[in-house]
């Protein structure tokens, strides 16, 4: 599969970026190319030491997008909006969002735009042939990078169009021991996204790290 | 610990009288009092075939208000205001609630009242003393039912009083193996509330039955 990940160089880009390119071709996109390569070269090493071949390389985030048959927004929310009125390309495209709309106060809360959840204020600036899917929202950036660990969590994944849906699906499945279930239709995500917030007052009030969830 | 259960014989608080009589005195209440008694009488009748001790009794709702230092409102959402309408007495008792407002239309969707979750609705229907706390929300009612099989879940528990967050906590971690989790104050419930129309859909797009969440 070919994959390029918007924000590649950033805190949950990277990590996901080296355990995606294990098992498939991936264009890391920065908004500076010099970044994305030199990230590209250290996943190329990281994996190296490792045994392993990395199929990657540090492109622009339009490249990024230009490059994949699935396109991650791996970006953090307040970004949505500048990043993609910079960019263009995405007909057709499977896009990925890990976005989750959220804010502290005395504690974290959900904080959504007027869409009613990142993946839908995404689809609203997107062309409509575009295929939004929510994936990867309650996984810690730390998790991400700890590559020697697995992942094992859940991943709901919600999203309007089946065949896009079950793209990610198996594309969640083929990352550690990532479970994919399918959550529904793209309108879901918000409470998808609303687990953040959550899984962060937990780990805080909990004196925990990096809490994640199991659907058992 | 004196626990009242509002709505006793109901789906989720017949299994929850249940597994709570074997450690703690228990008022199963119900609006029909006779209903409430044969109850009792079946979960005193159950535990004793397995070799146990219920220490519960069947009463009218009020009654289990007050004999309870914890009350539990084993409700459905809709049935939450003409429940505490007809209700008194809840002055400085710990209020838990593991309701939650949802709907179904072609999905399950959170739908939350103008408060912004069953839990804030119960807190302004409440006198100022009785001390609210979100628990139990994301078990399923055939899983409380199912008195062989353990419930290995996580419980988030929110609320504003630490107090009586503790207790709540406290009673939690002595059901099975359920693990209590604080998840910050009553305006976190909306998220935790949410989660199980999640779940819902969860169990219904991936052919699963009864799912809960482990944080992990």
């Amino acid at each position: 599969m070919k994959i390029g990940i918007v924000g590649g160089t950033g805190e949950i880009g990277e990590g996901m970026a080296m355990r995606l390119s294990v098992h498939h071709n991936v264009a890391i996109g920065s908004r500076d190319e010099a970044k994305a390569s030199i990230s590209s070269e250290c996943t190329v090493s990281s994996l190296q030491k490792r045994g392993l071949c990395a199929r990657c390389c540090g492109v622009c985030n339009q490249e990024a997008v230009d490059f994949g048959d699935v396109v991650i927004l791996a970006i953090p929310y307040r970004h949505v909006v500048p990043t993609l009125s910079s960019l263009a390309g995405f007909e057709e495209k499977t896009v990925v969002s890990p976005v989750n709309p959220l804010a502290k106060a005395a504690h974290f809360y959900f904080d959504p735009p007027a869409e009613g959840s990142a993946a839908l204020l995404i689809k609203s600036l997107l062309p409509k042939s575009a295929r939004v899917v929510t994936a990867f929202n309650n996984i810690a950036a730390n998790r991400w990078q700890a590559f020697d660990e697995e992942l094992d969590y859940s991943v709901a994944v919600c999203g309007d169009d089946d065949a896009a849906k079950e793209t990610v699906m198996a594309l969640v499945n083929g990352v550690s021991k990532l479970r994919a279930y399918d959550a529904g239709p793209l309108a879901v995500s918000s409470i998808v996204e609303s687990i953040t917030p959550l899984l962060l007052n937990v780990a805080r009030y909990n004196k925990m790290k990096d809490v994640g969830i199991r659907f058992v």
